[in-house]
């Protein structure tokens, strides 16, 4: 299958669990099931799933296992996103091209809708399957983490503290590895968790993801700073706008671009020793990459 | 041991648990591990936990396994709280005697300590026990389902659905059911399951949980209506100032009273066949009570 094709099969397969795995709209109570599913459904590059995807065929793991991990990981995504957007944080209110869940519901219902996706991502962990027990708590963990104080929501404190500040590379790779590193981290961890990889795989494998989670990034500081708004499907320009310190206000644009090369090499290289079967994670590497050039 | 000890006892060592399960506050990022701990750590009733406790007695649960599901459930509540205090929501200032967090900190850092607690609460779950594989995995999918949007999430938007409505008293139940009732009963379930309970057990806890759970909110909103401030802990009569349909306003507090005697019955009558193995729960159930009489 072209990378294409097999990258569109994954984002499709994956609406389709995230439909199911959501509640209703019609389930009491029905604003809230609503606004759960404006968040989660059709929109989103859908990222992670694919990184969730792409780790698993590296150890054929059984698609149906795969889709629960993805659709985890993308709920917790999800939620962030939700929260990140209120009054309190980064105020926004345009979300892949549409009004952010707040301006569309009312932030009391925003606030419930994260809190709940959390919950549900969770809740999609526990669910029956084929990975043993022992495996299924070990995701679990691994995805509490991710998602917790010195995970994502740790990224986020630093994040708020860094507003106005003058920070280092170090300092702001150290924000990043919480922030979005730790999520990217845990969907391709879990994906390899679906097809048991061993200890020394998952080592070279959370190598690849600390890269690429650095590598997603730094794209995403470029393409805030070159994109518009429509293109981007959110707000562009607000990182400059906030004050916030980014790969390119470091680096400027042509060293940001330069970096994003570096942490590709860095991250397909740590892929070599699975030879062909790490196809879909070079590819998922290169595509996200490409995005800005 | 009686009664009075055993709840300082059981008090005490949840205390413990959670100041050793929260990150500590020299652990980055200081500020959101600071606030998590503001929030959880020296207040609360721990009823939760209590409850937990409680259950687990009848069927001599391991005290160790009995700390780990207690602090899960007041995790879940804690983080509950700091995201009902907010400004979009009841916008409180005052809780467990204390500042709000988000009056202490900020919004957004509220905002991230109810997120990171609810994760920590699954994670804690995750951590190497007693139970078996498989029975930590239902305990997880117990507190998902109970902190989701079909639990206590969904009680939280049904309530902010019911302010300035004239509802019925089926209509209060079902709110409650899912608002604090869901969580009670993960608590009462969850100590269960650190014992073993058979499933026959664990049905009929499950409906003293539910009797119980409808106590407890009869009985707050006695104590909203008649206490003041200091007594109480948080801000007092809240509810009549915000419009919020209440036992009391619903029932006048004579009978809401009488209510409240009604299901204390019924719940100590659905403790009866464990003999005096329930004690633990039945003391429970009239302390609750006798806050309001």
């Amino acid at each position: 299958m072209k990378f294409a094709d097999w990258m569109s099969a994954v984002q499709d397969r994956t609406e389709t669990a995230l439909a199911a795995l959501l509640p209703p709209a019609d389930a009491l109570p029905g604003r809230l099931h609503d606004a759960m599913r404006y968040a989660v459904l059709g929109g989103g590059k859908r990222v992670r799933p694919l990184l969730c995807h792409a780790a698993g065929a590296v150890f054929d793991a059984p698609a149906a296992e795969l889709d629960r991990a993805a659709c985890a990981v993308e709920l917790i995504h999800a939620y962030s996103l939700v929260h990140d957007d209120l009054p309190c944080m980064d105020d926004d209110t345009l979300r892949r091209g549409k009004p952010t869940v707040h301006v569309e519901y009312d932030e009391a219902t925003a606030l419930l809708v994260g809190d709940a996706l959390q919950s549900l991502a969770f809740q999609a962990l526990t669910e029956d399957g084929a990975p043993s027990c022992q495996s299924r708590l070990s995701m679990l963990a691994l995805l509490a983490q991710a998602a917790g104080s010195r995970g994502m929501a740790g990224g986020q404190a630093i994040d708020l503290a860094a507003v106005g500040q003058a920070l280092t590379l170090e300092e702001l790779e150290q924000m990043h590895i919480h922030k979005t590193g730790a999520l990217i981290r845990a969907s391709v961890l879990l994906g390899a968790h679906c097809g048991h990889a061993d200890e020394d795989a998952q080592k070279r494998l959370a190598h690849f993801a600390n890269r690429i989670g650095l590598l997603f990034q730094v794209v995403d500081d470029i393409l805030d700073a070159e994109a518009n708004t429509a293109t981007l499907g959110k707000t562009a320009g607000k990182d400059a706008a906030q004050n916030k310190p980014t790969y390119v206000s470091l680096l400027g644009i042509r060293q940001a671009k330069a970096l994003a090369g570096e942490l590709r090499d860095e991250a397909l290289a740590a892929l070599a020793p699975f030879t062909g079967r790490g196809e879909r994670l070079a590819g998922l590497t290169r595509y996200i990459v490409e995005r800005t050039f």
